[in-house]
């Protein structure tokens, strides 16, 4: 099975792992080579090695080399168009989506393919994401990140317009990460399936305030469930435990409902 | 496919939604019936309706019948014998463990079967997860608990203590929520592939600080991140949005490491 | 000096402590009673105890009797008319107003004086407090629980509408907590020395955004400082330290602003 | 009255103020200058203006002249030594120990003199500070630091270590911000009155686990509070409106706890 394999072969994706602040997507291949400030890795010795094994740059500073995990490609390789989602906010979204392996789903706007990246990760291989965005150029990137992160047969981009309309049907769940969602709660109530789910992320109370105002006014979701996440992190010190001092204090807030059908409406929205 | 029928077929789960605080998880059943404090739901009457359509008790009151996720299925579901996760935990220690479909994982211990039911859900179909607990009466309810959310068929449970060693070989990530993660240290290196994850749940700081003690005196470990998260909810109203006055102020820590080569440690652990 | 005095006298305020949960603010007094669930205190046994001694109950349940603190008397002295501020907001409003002795105020609304008290503890003996209420139920209550803390030589209360006008000039600091701030800032601009503080607390974020858009039109404000506080409790235990389950998740947010003179504005709003 | 003076003297303290991100603290003074990089500025020329008033630098960029707080005065004036407590913790520190005119108090160590300057704030003009450290260094700069807020008639400093004994009896409370706060328990105890409240402030969740272990075998003081608080501040824009990115997540834990006479100890420590 793929994921019991612990050598890296010729064309691996390895993280390079120096230290916490200093962490690189690449790819094994013979006769390549990647520059950094700790030397010249030359990206053919990988292979053969194993997964968590030790190697020296060119000047002879040590570094590890570990299997990455999608989050480490998509916070370490993936080239960067827009401001991404946390971790920490992927997090909660999936959890709260119920999508998984099978799933059809719809997403705009596509920006840098990070939520495409894990959606794709978990509707393959039977499920499938359309990922909608206005601009070409958003597209080109996230497609090339996407191929790096072999997840590319998954998904399907689309240069459109969503608040013109969701050209799929039936979807399990729609995810918006667009200024203004509310102008897409049209769209996404006719693509989705009953009782499917819709989830807007955005970074401002006042986008909140507009999208709670439009879904009480469009009707046919429920009593929406809206939560931001913070992550706190520790030093992991034995004689100095306590949380890092700085933090990141605000992302986003997540908007989770589901749509019902439309008869259905009365009394939900107290 | 399966996720697209709209329909609750004889035996479909269904979540029962009156409001925010009222939602059970049935399941239709022609003949059975479900008491609520309003009012009887004959259980066999949902059957042939749409997911997203309203019903009524048999004292008139409205209620919706969604599609449950497994979060609902979690939440309104299963039987509780022990502390359970929370999704905003659940969620970020999927994310950090990278575990998707194919993954073959541990865990220990089972407790509910909440963590349990989140990764069979990631594995499936071709992965498995290997969930070991001392008491037999917590395997016993995780086993109904994981067969209410249809994911029985992706676990092996085993009565055994996961400190005397793990009988898998090479396994992708280890998942430790028990009260002396720092004792499973060995018996989980061994069990792990190179590369592969580490990851421990712990309410109290004062395990925290023991299991860092144990990681370094142990080593084969990268530093470890670690990080508490907090979910905050807000009000869904146009005219009071505000976050609710209470929430849930603590639930525990995570800690993620991964394995590394026994002679690629030098360094690491500062 | 009298803060020196350890010994209570008859008419000593004192906090009744029988553990976290159970704290009553009374007054030892010759031939009275306080009745608790733990049996009875008769209050003329305290008069020449010392503070932080321990006393039994009618039915021989230990307390202890200590000297209690402003904060003290607010939450279990006070009688509560309305929602009150709570000691994590009334602590950095004050540090962020820089009140202290000496000091003329003004506040709206009352409410029950809990805000009241704290500024009358500070300016005292030679500052005031004006404090504006609408409503004279408030006022008669905040009176009451003014005279409990023996701070009502230091108020002004007024049954008026602030939003009407403010009778006092070149004050130091205006203090909002009321539904609409806004309405109060040309009153509170008027009345402001300047360079003098302007405080708002606001339950919503709704309230929020639009006291800033308020400022920002009206203009002789410097940019306002907004930030919310979190106080997060620990449980005390040596073998189990980590934060309470539960918590405040949300009060209010607090606005910090100052009176700038009229000519002084250009390029302060951005 | 003092605080009602609207123009600026000689000698007065000014907040220059440029924006959020450059604010100085200076005092007019004729003949004096003070360069910055906006241009310099003359202190002489603020005397006889208002507070509030607006000026221009040399190179004729606009300033604010404010009337400094406290807390101004030390973010923007003081000499920092050493970690400064935040105003965040200052202020809950001040509410839960109920400091305030006429209280006398002693703190350890000095550090830089910021809580000093607080509490001298609040015990003037008939308090008094005794503050602690075993640095000459610290208290010379302190001292300059308590000079400039013109607080330093209300402090005694002490270069001496506060674990072997304190001068001072009968305090009101104690103050301890000191890598092992548990060392300084006992000569705690005997300078505090009875219903006195000790205070400690500690960055690490190590040296929390320290000092409840220490006050549970020392016994005399009631179940402490522990907490720790964090501000959240807002970015105040009309259309952008939401909490800043970057925050600081971790300064310290405050724990607060009063003396009890020893007799009085039984059952109060669970």
């Amino acid at each position: 099975m793929a994921s019991r394999e612990l050598l890296i072969e010729d064309g691996s994706l390895c993280l390079i792992y120096f230290d916490d602040k200093r962490k690189y997507i690449v790819r094994a291949s013979r006769g390549a080579v990647f520059h950094t400030d700790k030397g010249v890795i030359r990206l053919g010795d990988l292979i053969g090695s194993p997964y968590g094994s030790t190697h020296r740059t060119s000047i002879g500073i040590k570094y590890l080399v570990l299997k990455p995990l999608l989050v480490d490609i998509v916070l370490h390789g993936f080239k960067r168009k827009t401001q991404i989602i946390y971790p920490k906010d992927l997090a909660s979204i999936i959890i709260f989506s119920g999508v998984s392996s099978g799933s059809i789903v719809v997403e705009a706007g596509t920006g840098s393919g990070v939520l495409t990246a894990f959606l794709a990760y978990l509707v393959k291989p039977d499920g499938r994401v359309y990922s909608y965005d206005v601009s070409e150029d958003n597209i080109r990137v996230a497609r090339r990140n996407l191929e790096l992160a072999e997840l590319l047969p998954y998904v399907t981009f689309k240069v459109k317009d969503i608040r013109e309309g969701i050209d799929e049907q039936d979807v399990d769940a729609v995810f918006l990460d667009m200024p203004d969602p509310w102008n897409a709660l049209k769209a996404s109530y006719n693509s989705l399936k009953s009782s499917g789910i819709l989830v807007a992320f955005m970074p401002t109370i006042v986008q909140v305030g507009k999208i709670i105002k439009a879904l009480y006014r469009h009707g046919g979701f429920i009593k929406p469930l809206i939560f931001e996440t913070l992550l706190r992190e520790y030093k992991p010190s034995v004689d100095e435990l306590r949380p890092r001092t700085r933090m990141i204090g605000h992302t986003g807030y997540v908007l989770v409902t589901r749509k019902i059908l439309f008869n259905s409406l009365q009394g939900q929205n107290n």
